[in-house]
């Protein structure tokens, strides 16, 4: 039996989200329902990650265990059972030892803010009827950059032995032409964690909530001292990287304002 | 009394055309609704021309006829009111002779080809399913320039007097990141014209139907001559003229391949 790794974009609109659940469609179901008939063998995935519902991906990842296959004609197939919302962008042979979610050294999240609601956008970009300050959101995504407890960003159940500290590497501002782009790179991210720390960059843009009490709700260590979560739909999961040498990716090189 | 002209840009996917109908929610009757409320006086709209179910546009135009009003806060009332999916552009006072139809010198349409699958532009984008030769597709687009009568495409039910003959002035093929968009300019389109001539074209540049076939469809005056119409979701009004010195605007300066 051989691993393949899966990377899969997909428009989260109709879903349920990524992983399998009893009352809505997920994705997760929907690709092992079309990778089970196209290799004629009952076959699990496992992802990278789980996404809600609502949430997009440019590359999600995900691997399952498989007789040797020829991953050009599998991904063809499997486009022609999913659905045009679902594709799946490559299928490749991993090292046994590769796991979608264990091996990953980072992951990157962009989420959308429009200034305008477009017609054409308004399912992939959330507006919030308010004006923001690029000097504020800049202000105040610097103090999520770094090792911090993110219990106060997390919607995590509470599990005493958990450890809710993570690494976010990045956190840039880009000016898009109808909004602002926040592209966030780190080591792992909690449940809900994007949108919430994006749900507090957008009350302290709009000048609702003051910077210096970031620091404040961080230390309360409590998801209630927090704004709201921003919602679903603007909210990508861009890129899983495995790469043990994370290549040095700057706001400068990729044209953005870096928030740090 | 003064007359307005409206600009409006939506996402077709969800309604039964512009126009209003029995069994379907119309843009029209939306714009409409939401126009009466804002002005409390029963208020209909004219608008350019009709657009099928699921086909979009980017600068649809309409007029009406109101008591002076404030253009900027009428139009955001509007968006107000209105689905994210429909977006009220602009409105402008003009003299009392405009007429969104009858003074218009002429309409720009866009038709997008996919050469892949985007789970993010599947609904204003058509898939072929099968590869297209640019060289083919520029070839038989030549057909289409100048004045014709454009019976074989186009599905006006048979009114005697009318006339079937239309101009147009420019058709470029300008290729895509992942697709090809037609641009189609002219005097005026027949019902369904744009969507026939593109299903014309796409089986000339599959290989199904010989260029040198598409004089004699046009000679045989018969619909049923032509191949299918292309499916509405790849097709955007993208403006509509009223100026009567028209600026040239040709394939080359617009960087695209001219098909003429």
């Amino acid at each position: 039996m051989i691993k393949y790794k899966l990377t899969v974009a997909y428009d989260g609109t109709s879903y349920g989200g990524w992983q399998i659940q009893p009352n809505a469609i997920s994705i997760q179901e929907l690709i092992e329902k079309a990778l089970s008939t196209i290799l004629r063998a009952p076959t699990k995935i496992s992802g990278s990650g789980r996404t809600d519902a609502g949430v997009h991906a440019l590359g999600q990842t995900a691997h399952f265990v498989a007789e040797q296959l020829e991953p050009g004609r599998v991904q063809k197939s499997l486009n022609g059972l999913l659905p045009p919302d679902i594709r799946i962008l490559q299928i490749e042979e991993v090292e046994s030892s590769f796991h979608a979610r264990y091996t990953a050294s980072s992951k990157e999240y962009h989420y959308h803010l429009a200034s305008v609601i477009d017609p054409f956008n308004r399912l992939y970009a959330y507006h919030p009827h308010t004006s923001l300050d690029i000097n504020l959101l800049q202000s105040a995504a610097q103090c999520f950059i770094g090792s911090h407890d993110f219990t106060s960003f997390a919607n995590d159940s509470g599990d005493e032995d958990k450890s809710f500290v993570r690494t976010i590497f990045r956190l840039d501002c880009c000016p898009e032409e109808k909004g602002i782009r926040l592209e966030f790179e780190g080591d792992g991210f909690l449940y809900k964690m994007v949108r919430n720390i994006t749900g507090t960059l957008v009350a302290a843009a709009s000048g609702k909530l003051p910077v210096d009490e970031i620091p404040r709700i961080f230390d309360a260590k409590d998801r209630r001292k927090a704004p709201a979560a921003a919602p679903a739909l603007g909210l990508f999961l861009v890129n899983v990287n495995y790469n043990s040498l994370k290549e040095e990716k700057t706001g400068a090189e990729t044209g953005c304002f870096s928030c740090g």
